[in-house]
């Protein structure tokens, strides 16, 4: 099998850490029991395991082809998408009057990052369907909800989020697409939109666009941008489909990575303009997509944690089978590279990113649940802002640690690993779009510069912080305890990095007005100090409950064994970065800046 | 021009850092002197850049191919070829007596630093032939000096060097390819060699393969390995072609990157044996064959150096070209992103690496030089002795620098960088064979830790952290002078990370007898700190000439002025991280072993 979903480890999390049975009792999740929630998972994972990770080779071999406008995708993806849907898995998360399964986030999540395991560019089509239910939820009228809102749960209906123009990538300001009002309610639309995964396809019944345009009479910059739904077949009042509207695919990209994800070059309004609806109010379009792209955002981290288990899964495997020299120790014949020190780092250190990365994309999963269904306002207010402090977090961390881990998956394979059929090097090339689309690691760490830290300064990182700090101190009352040897040592490293945490909060709040640049300069390595910290404090997590469960003698030993040795990992070799990252940020802008243009 | 030779920096560290004045007066080198050695470069930057350069993107559009034992190589390939042997390329370090430029390795390396960055396909097919001329030279006897040197130097024939079998990767105790005396002083040789660089091409008359076989009463394990001579067309005793030998390439393979170079599968001895005669002695043929790979390791760090100078100039034209977004400080349209603060930090990130292990390169030619030249036989052996610690550095930590700056090249391009037409994704590709091949990190971290530190009980680890501080010393000293404002943060970067380094050589001198797993685990993350203190102190030395240029007032200020400020990005990004090595290796092999291997 190329992918075993890693539920052990998803199951210890959402119940050890994420608190799945807090989640449970919410009003509206009482559906999500715990033994409901196991069958979910092993069946979404036999799904992923046995349908779509087969297809993910192929889909590198065989990328997505375009002809006159048509998209014929991968051989086998159709089927397996028609597969996915039937079996309902697209609705998992959406409300139950709509069709879907109306399951918490936090169960979500699993489904999600194993679907990515199995197959990145597979994944992308039901991750932009998500973002176009979240949309229609949030500012849809009643009547798009009702049109769209069951084709898509059902998987028979795709959609698309159209923000990218040539001119325009993460600038949204200079959007040009335009929208012309008909009078009867409906809009034309022209315009060139770029980049739009799964933009044309042959999987589904009809493909739904969403689009950033502007009216005529829209002011200029982000605060003119409206939001249209545009399907590619016009749909009839009584639900079906009727005529061909007036957007095409010009051509699709020839990329690094996820070949098998068609993405598109889109034309609207070459034949008299594309027939769309507003979403929402005039001009107020951005606001929706954000919420679109906020889901989006989490979702791209979770796929970064998916092909960075799919990578560490197939150098295990190869660390395994692969017998070369002899064991340092003295073996007389050759041995399994496992036994090598160095291999054994590398594995250690992608399994420990991994499963921190996992932890913290899951913990804040429930955090969404809790925001969304808690019946007490303060309660959702806490939880809401601390889910949005951690998603760039999320996104940009996870996705950076990927394309590392899927490094160090190729390297691990050696000369091998460079070789395309042995499968390491394509986790590579995925891997490397994910840090890019949904906004760069520098939209993410500007938005946890900006929105998350300074506009409430500093507040919610600090209770984040003193968070950590507790568990920190957990684990220091913990340490005296028998089978706690590690504890002193991931206490040290994790008290010292909330610390460079702290200080780096302190030094952003401090420091923006005064210098801005300098600040938006150490925003990326804030972003990776955050991960680093958050990650590690989740791993402290993981080590206190599984050594509470060794104590307590239930469960599976030698799965928390291994916990709480990747924890102690963790905290060695990445929690000990922290202090560098600190005074990289807060020391570090005088070479950042001072060059002109013509220096480089 | 999509590749600009950075004369300047190179001359700089000529002359600045790695003392060219010193290398011209050794015996043997008077022809070096410094208006000749830019004359040497000039020319070989406008070869590199117009003739090389041009024909990087067409070698991964249109690959070597195989058919039925050929391989045609992309179009353009062998003329080009043609012209650099013409010109004397091939010869620039080899000796007059053979037809060679007769130029220090100091002056060789730049040149070589530039056909990488022109075009890391093409390059290595001359950097194999200077291998096999370094093996030749070695352990050749005089007739096969006399008949195949000249050819090599000429770039009529080309070299190769067959160490991998499917079996045996890393390990070449596991060699099972075998030789068989004719008793004429010729040997058959059977065996199947896989991952050989230009083993098959048609880009020059003849191709001789060093062939690493076992004799029929060899002993077992790398004690019985002999290195053989086998080219492709026999050479008749007037040196005229003679027969095609019994070498045929069964297949070339579907890589990655570095497409244009063929990657050939070679199969000895299918119709009789493949006539080959010995080099140097017999069941010695890894001693030579070290040789030849030392001198490669040095110089695949070097093309390291090389692609990742050329990311940074892509990476540099697309941010000043490409208008995005307004400036943070409140410009009223969009600017080009090089205005964006974590464009900036990226772009200095790459620059500050690039420059750094371009001067620790420079710098360990500068001691083969002298190691080979200079009269006292003292002076040699201390200079041997440096180079030899520096060699598993700079192939390491340069090509693993290569890899992390192509991947912020492809970042910087955004969207965009993830297209392959745009080209940054094409050295993403390429450089991730840098760490693999010649030996992996892992193998060179060995080397650093087993015959480079644990050897001599660390004492040439010692001397160079006594320069290292002797440099910091003077930065201390001058940090009170004007322009020298920075010399203070970097002096106290240097000192700690210096300590780092001192601190884990003494560690890894104390442990390894007691727990050489532990040790062993730690040894890229050492080999890392080494990189990043070695590159540091020439970053270091370089803020020291920098500013001594000032003060004179001679030569460009504005490039003075850049280094400062790239030493000071290197120090507070990158010495910053010494300290985080030093606690992963010294406090972190608790989680790195611990665990079974069935708990991954």
């Amino acid at each position: 099998m190329s992918y075993a979903a890693p539920l052990k480890d998803m199951l210890f999390v959402l119940n050890e850490l994420a608190d799945l049975p807090a989640v449970n009792a919410l009003p509206g999740c009482e559906d999500a029991t715990p033994e409901t929630v196991e069958a979910v998972l092993e069946e979404n994972a036999r799904f992923c395991e046995e349908v779509v990770a087969p297809l993910n080779r192929i889909g590198d071999e065989k990328p997505s082809t375009w002809k006159e406008g048509e998209v014929k995708t991968t051989p086998g993806f159709a089927e397996a998408f028609h597969a996915f849907a039937q079996a309902g898995w697209q609705g998992v998360q959406h409300p139950a009057e709509f069709g879907g399964q109306g399951l918490p986030k936090l169960v979500a999540t699993p489904c999600m990052e194993m679907l990515n395991a199995a197959n990145l560019s597979f994944a992308l089509c039901p991750l932009l369907t998500d973002g176009a239910i979240e949309a229609l939820m949030t500012a849809g009228s009643e009547e798009q909800k009702q049109r769209f809102l069951p084709n898509f749960v059902a998987g028979k209906w795709t959609g698309t989020m159209n923000l990218t123009e040539p001119q325009a990538g993460s600038d949204l300001a200079m959007v040009r697409s335009r929208a012309e009002p008909q009078g009867d309610g409906t809009y034309r639309i022209f315009g060139t939109k770029i980049f739009i995964t799964y933009g044309e396809h042959d999987m589904a019944e009809n493909i739904v666009h969403l689009v950033l345009a502007r009216l005529p009479d829209a002011p200029e910059g982000v605060k003119g941008i409206s939001l249209f739904l545009v399907p590619k077949y016009l749909v009839n009042a009584d639900g079906s489909l009727g005529a061909r509207n007036d957007v095409q695919c010009i051509s699709i990209e020839h990329k690094l990575g996820i070949k098998a994800s068609p993405t598109a070059m889109l034309q609207f309004g070459d034949r008299g303009g594309a027939i769309g609806t507003l979403v929402g109010q005039e001009n107020r379009g951005l606001e929706t997509m954000f919420v679109m792209m906020n889901a989006a955002r989490f979702a791209v981290g979770v796929q970064g944690i998916g092909v960075a288990e799919r990578a560490y899964q197939k150098a295990v495997q190869y660390a395994k089978e692969r017998v070369q020299s002899k064991d340092l120790e003295g073996s007389a014949t050759a041995v399994s590279i496992i036994h090598q020190p160095d291999v054994r780092r590398m594995l250690m250190s992608m399994k420990a990113q991994i499963e921190a990365a996992r932890a913290l994309a899951y913990v804040a999963a429930a955090k969404v649940d809790v925001a969304h269904h808690h019946p007490d306002a303060d309660v959702r207010a806490a939880n809401e802002a601390v889910y949005e402090y951690m998603v760039p977090i999320i996104k940009g961390w996870s996705t950076e640690m990927a394309i590392d881990v899927a490094s160090t998956g190729v390297q691990i394979h050696g000369g091998m690993g460079f070789i395309e059929e042995t499968g390491a090097a394509q986790f590579y090339r995925d891997a490397r779009i994910l840090t890019i689309y949904e906004g760069t690691t520098a939209i993410q760490a500007n938005d946890l510069v900006g929105r998350k830290t300074v506009r409430d300064g500093g507040a919610v990182a600090k209770e984040i912080v003193a968070d950590v700090m507790r568990t920190a101190n957990e684990l220091l009352e913990a340490s005296s305890q028998e089978g706690a040897a590690d504890f002193a040592a991931i206490h040290a490293q994790l008290t010292e990095a909330a610390q460079a945490l702290s200080d780096v909060a302190d030094y952003v709040v401090a420091n923006v007005q005064s210098d801005i640049k300098g600040v938006f300069a150490g925003s990326v390595p804030y972003l990776k100090l955050a991960g680093i910290v958050l990650g590690g404090w989740q791993m402290a997590r993981a080590a206190l409950a599984a050594h509470r469960k060794l104590v307590s003698g239930d469960g599976d030993a030698a799965f928390y064994r291994t916990k709480l040795t990747t924890a102690r990992f963790f905290a060695d070799h990445f929690l000990s970065q922290a202090d560098g990252y600190r005074s990289a940020i807060v020391g570090g802008n005088a070479g950042m800046l001072a060059l002109e243009e013509d220096q480089f």
